[in-house]
């Protein structure tokens, strides 16, 4: 049988009725008593009083002598004072008042002689004194109920003579995976299967938010067998979550399971990643039902599961930062649903721009890869590009991180992880921040603003590169070209070259996967065709197109075409064979007045390094003679 | 023998030198290998690569049914396709394509037939289909060297095909506290003993850092049992810290074991807190010697210990937050130092104010208490009330929590706390922030827009109270009370009251403690004093402050003094005699305009309730009767 969403809910009104339903009844705010020690992070049960004042009694505030302050009240700069033995006492700073005594003069002001002491001027009862109870005093309400202890509460705790706290026990969250095409990362990997990744980093953000979890074995798309173990978890746990089988397909019995167990109050959320979500409880146990694609299981889980734990356990949650940046490329989005579009956050030219990354659901590595959020509501359609938008960030990023960071758009090339790498060796803060767009773009997007540099290997009239192309984009401002690597461009074709490919000619009855439009790469090999006067679009496949060598070489390896073009280092790197067409240069192009920038320095600096050219030289089809040399 | 200091230095140029001398020698980078699973908040070691692609094949995005996209191609609305049982596979999001078909239809778009489906639009080929590898290429680079693990790379990782990771080992810091007064917290602490509350902030601090800690036993002041320990530790650990000892006491010794036992690169740096921190190192191991203090080791165990520790690790430390804020109070800084000045940030008519807090270096609890630190640098000497200044925030502050913080300035009263912990219980957002100046200086504080509430108790000329305070601080704007409680003001004595006091006749020749200028207590104080023409200034102690009723009951129960004053409920909970005097009426005073503000709606709503007038009640001495109600 097939579902059907019920309608689909906006995440906030589903998240309403979901909590006026299970709030009060899951998680009884029970409580733990633990050591003050291990109270970090921890919220309190009840008013917590000092048991002791602090200081627990009147002392000296610094290192000196003791006195009584009417003894002192005639001494002067120029009308010093002598004291007897027997009038003072040395002190440290903590050192018990002595009764009789009422004040402490600093060692720095006192002038140690034979008999006594030499004093220059007088000092008030109670100076340099620390009063009983000057910090906390005894029975002071230290915290209210329901506070959560930072590393200073736990000190302030133990000084206050409280050794334990009777603190809320966590809540425990059972994390349930199922899917029958699911395996464990101990399984081997065949077709059709998929390896369980999303409990880790679902376990470490409960973790990350004081949640214990419970891990369950991976369930099959099976009613029974989902039953079993929620009937499982029913008992075991405060709260249940159930990764996948939560949207329409056939396998998918979530719902179906939830109606015949328990309550379902949202079935499809109008948010994209994270459609497929399902909010119900079971008895008096909270129910959600995850997405199985990690990106929409990741904004599910921390939206609905986390912040409705902590709200239960009265935690305020931190408010995400809010940076306000110029987008890079347009964002389209459905009226339908409010959208969640990741995105990586740069500097170019001191203004803060905001390139929009992959949208796919299933894309984690762009969520990895993101420094935040720009939120598109329902009834938005979208921002144009130059647009400034609200980028609502993961996590706080540090500001020398955000001004080394370099933002590169334009060709892609192995060497650009391999720079990072290195970059990270040798301790400098710069990274490179790339997008791949091919080099003609990232012409384009370097000429307005958008990146500080721009990888390209454009094969000018004359034989040169990159120079046609700085003509056209930049007439007005003065441009610099840094060598990068010399590479050798080619023919993919599988292992052993079983079609014997040799040639161009030898392509025109093969199916091929291309490079996307404006790739430095496809645009040599249009030039190749062109001048052996061969028609591009008799070649099968020329507009399939993937982004990089590396899924270029992939894609001949796994034999979803019969050969493919790039760079000779991805060939080797899949172990496919390479038919050799041509030398090139690959370049960083990068605007005069920015050769300047120190971020720009270090990778002129990695690039001159030997241990750029070993690595370069290992990895195979790459030539360093050049790498670092600038033209201007 | 007495130390002086070093020079003194500043912070940073001790810092560097110190970095200069043992960041390239301790803790040599090693490694060891993790689970993926448990990464969160580790570094990588090395590069890390791809092992799978992901996806690992070609699959569908989506259910729906698979197809070939060539025999899709006449479809539309108008003109719907009919396509037979073996011309196309049902498929669930995830399933690998299957040879041969090359697109799918969402199960949305097809209508189901006995012997087959209609189709109502074409397909392109690859639509809605993930490709192999469209998220990670295999051997792509998934994560360079040093870089810190989130949650979300843990699920990259997994989805990757790397289960195990090579990472930083953790550093391993040595903590030593130490001192002849100091005892454990399971010690009795007796007078001139300090319980040891230092180690459980720095260990708390170091482990939300991903630092490792073995903690010592205390060690007491004496160059042969520190030498032990250091030279125990420099076996065991890769930093070494000793907390107190630093200072230039007669038994601060550790200076001199350290030019003992290795070198010494700054004593004393220019900071206050933090001045008596020593930096060095023995062997190639880094020594830092912390201050006493709990609030001094905190910023050098911040600024140093962790930022050198992560330094070495190429953690990238979070900046803190900057809000600019109105400060309340004046804040005079000697030229000589840099001052760390704690701050508690509030919202009052829509601006931000900053009220400094106790600057002691020995006052834990106002650390624990302070959003952040107004930093005042050398050679400037502070600033004025009404500067904007710029708050560093120690963490971020959520917006409700901060929205719904009430700043209240003024009188003191146990009640406070009490409305603070219910407001918790009862699950509000709202709290007061309290700061405790007395009746008037809360009125003044109120009148200038630094305070929400004025909490007072002033006597008027008629009887009644707060009216005439209200006529002299508000002639334009309308302001209104809020009755708290009703309470019991009089004299605390000694339990037993072996002095035999009576009435007030019977304080002249009795030493007091009194409370601070302004403080109702005292001005009602002073008026009764007046009635029966008693000269003030002839009762012993009258000057002498402090600014809680609890503090004052304390003098008392110590016998700092024959006699104090306050309410009743304070002596009740020292457990020692009350002698009564009067009757008087605690309220909150509030511009007319705040009284519809929801936190203030909160305050009321906590006065009403059962559960507070039962908590009064068995505090004792208080009367609840109008506790809720509003005069305007």
């Amino acid at each position: 049988m097939r579902n059907i969403y019920l309608d689909t809910q906006e995440l906030e009104k589903a998240l309403k009725i979901f909590q006026e339903n299970i709030l009060k009844f899951f998680y009884k705010l029970e409580s733990e008593t633990i050591s003050s020690k291990d109270a970090f992070g921890r919220v309190s049960r009840n008013a917590i009083y000092a048991k002791y004042s602090s200081p627990a009694y009147h002392s000296s505030a610094m290192d000196g002598v003791m006195v009584k302050s009417e003894m002192t009240k005639y001494a002067r700069e120029n009308k010093p004072l002598f004291l007897k033995n027997e009038d003072f006492i040395f002190c440290n700073t903590g050192s018990a008042l002595v009764k009789g005594y009422d004040a402490v003069i600093m060692i720095e002001d006192v002038k140690i002689e034979k008999d006594g002491i030499t004093i220059m001027k007088a000092v008030n009862p109670w100076e340099n004194i620390r009063i009983q109870g000057e910090d906390v005093v005894e029975k002071d309400l230290l915290f209210t109920s329901f506070h959560k202890f930072s590393s200073v509460d736990l000190s302030v705790l133990i000084a206050s003579g409280i050794t334990e706290v009777e603190v809320l026990k966590k809540v425990k969250l059972a994390i349930i995976p199922s899917g029958n095409e699911i395996i464990g990362e101990e399984d081997e990997l065949k077709i059709g299967k998929i390896i369980e990744s999303n409990s880790a980093m679902l376990i470490s953000m409960a973790r990350e938010n004081g949640i214990d979890t419970l891990l369950y074995p991976i369930v099959k798309d099976n009613k029974d067998d989902i039953k079993t173990v929620l009937e499982k978890a029913l008992n075991e746990c405060d709260f249940i979550t159930l990764i996948a089988g939560t949207s329409a397909g056939s396998k998918d019995y979530a719902r179906e399971v939830l109606e015949e167990m328990g309550e379902v109050y949202a079935h499809g959320l109008s948010i994209k990643p994270g459609k497929p979500a399902i909010l119900g409880k079971i008895g008096e146990t909270p129910f959600v039902g995850l997405p199985g694609y990690p990106v929409s299981a990741h904004i599910i889980f921390d939206k609905i599961v986390i912040s409705t734990i902590l709200k239960k356990m009265r935690v305020n949650i931190e408010d995400k930062l809010i940076l306000k940046a110029k987008l890079t490329r347009p964002i389209i989005s459905s009226l339908k649903n409010r959208e969640y579009i990741r995105i990586k956050i740069g500097i170019v030219d001191g203004k803060l721009i905001a390139t929009p990354l992959d949208r796919k659901a299933g894309s984690l590595y762009s969520l990895s890869e993101s420094d935040g959020y720009v939120i598109i509501d329902r009834n938005i359609e979208g921002y144009n590009r130059g647009d400034v938008v609200n980028v609502s960030l993961h996590r706080p990023i540090p500001k020398n991180v955000l001004e080394n960071r370099i933002v590169s758009i334009g060709s892609h090339d192995i060497v650009l992880d391999v720079i990072n790498d290195l970059l990270a060796i040798e301790n400098k803060n710069t990274r490179l921040s790339s997008s791949h767009v091919g080099s003609l773009s990232g012409f384009k997007a370097l000429s307005e603003g958008d990146s500080l540099i721009a990888p390209s290997h454009l094969l000018d009239k004359n034989g040169t590169y990159n120079n046609d192309a700085i003509k056209l984009f930049f007439k007005n401002e003065k441009v610099g070209k840094i060598n990068v690597v010399g590479r050798r461009q080619g023919i993919y074709v599988e292992k052993g070259n079983p079609l014997g490919i040799k040639t161009i000619e030898d392509l025109l009855d093969k199916t091929m996967i291309n490079r996307q439009r404006g790739a430095g790469t496809r645009l040599l090999f249009d030039y190749l065709l062109d001048k052996k006067n061969i028609d591009k679009y008799k070649i099968k496949g020329y507009d399939n197109e993937v982004t990089t060598h590396l899924s270029a070489a992939l894609a001949v390896k796994n034999r979803d075409c019969d050969f493919s073009i790039g760079v000779e280092s991805a060939a080797i790197k899949m172990d496919i064979d390479f038919i050799y067409l041509k030398d090139e240069e690959y370049q960083f192009i990068v605007k005069e007045k920015n050769l300047k920038l120190n971020s720009i320095k270090d990778i002129i600096e990695i690039l001159k390094s030997k241990k750029f050219k070993d690595t370069m030289e290992k990895l195979g089809g790459y030539n360093t003679d050049k790498s670092g040399s600038i033209i201007i």
